[in-house]
């Protein structure tokens, strides 16, 4: 019997590449691994390049933190957006998520996490100190920074952080309108949501 | 609003790489993506550059055509091994599960895929010829191939296909053993196992 595991020490190297991704086993890192060898040199190179060549070039926006090709990211490049809005954000995905709305025309700042005391995340982690530099620029100019995070405790509690260090500087700060989504059935909503759309509810503009 | 789907050109091309992989969405996509662009710079080189290496410089053993890192693999190289036992199958998946036994001591011959009019796969895109070669080789020796594809129409058709290339060269042709599993009820099996296991039925050896 042979000992390793594969029969070639190039595939094994790979799976275990593959395999160390978040969520991918080694039953499908394999799958992968044999899918890649089936493909031609060429999109291979070019699949490893555009990882490589992300990882190695991307830079974080000066202003925002968000991933961005250069100094700043296309976003807070952009003289058209409202840049006196400004949307607090745990991840550069929920950026895409309010990006794919199309409703939302100001800035963002990503926090890259969130505050977790259990995941040893804390503020200094966070991009907080950024976001307070940054509304004490704008200090005297109608700002208002609206508190885009989850609605779970560590949300709640990074809210409450960053609520406290940013509104000596009298800035407006807003959050989120929870309830039920449009279209959801008050028999299937869990109770949580259901009483805080009773308690938060507003005049109806028909 | 912006045009682009991504903030950063870089993470696009990255994402869309991923995507490329057969069952992985855009959306996990992303969270590789950026999963990466948190690990250190050395981790994704490594990452990128095993895969690279793999496509690179991987061979197919000359024997029996599985990926092997020279012109022969480990298993033909291995002379502790019975060579008279071919065991074909169709991927070096199929090697890895037969491996992990610890029951086979013989070698492999891996066709590459199975005969498959639907997906546009005959026997010349197999390694056919390449087996038949093998077997002509060995003519007059006690050679033993075991048929070991799956048990659907696609590899019952390839069994018989390579049954008649190499029945005659004078080699004894076997096949898997195909019945209930070691465990399985009785209530809980199908049909055609069931039937086939009935059918099939050996001595009792207790």
């Amino acid at each position: 019997m042979i000992k390793q595991r594969y029969p070639s020490q190039l595939l094994e190297n790979a799976v275990d590449a593959i395999a160390s991704l978040p969520g991918v086993g080694q039953r499908s890192a394999l799958r992968l691994a044999l899918h890649l060898l089936r493909q031609p040199v060429e999109n291979v190179e070019h699949f490893t390049d555009a990882i490589a060549k992300m990882r190695r070039e991307a830079r974080w926006c000066r202003t925002c933190m968000m991933i961005s090709d250069g100094e700043e990211c296309s976003i807070c490049a952009d003289r058209r957006r409202d840049h006196s809005l400004i949307c607090v954000v745990e991840s550069v995905r929920d950026v895409m998520s309010i990006e794919a709305t199309g409703q939302y025309n100001g800035v963002y700042h990503v926090l890259g996490g969130i505050i977790s005391p259990i995941n040893g995340t804390g503020p200094s982690d966070l991009t907080i100190k950024q976001l307070v530099e940054r509304v004490k620029a704008a200090q005297g100019s109608e700002t208002e920074v609206i508190l885009a995070l989850s609605g779970d405790v560590e949300g709640e509690t990074t809210s409450f952080y960053i609520y406290r260090q940013i509104s000596p500087y009298g800035v407006k700060v807003s959050t989120l309108a929870r309830g039920l989504g449009f279209g959801d059935d008050l028999e299937y909503a869990d109770q949580l949501t259901l009483g805080r759309s009773i308690a938060n509810r507003q005049i109806f503009k028909p």
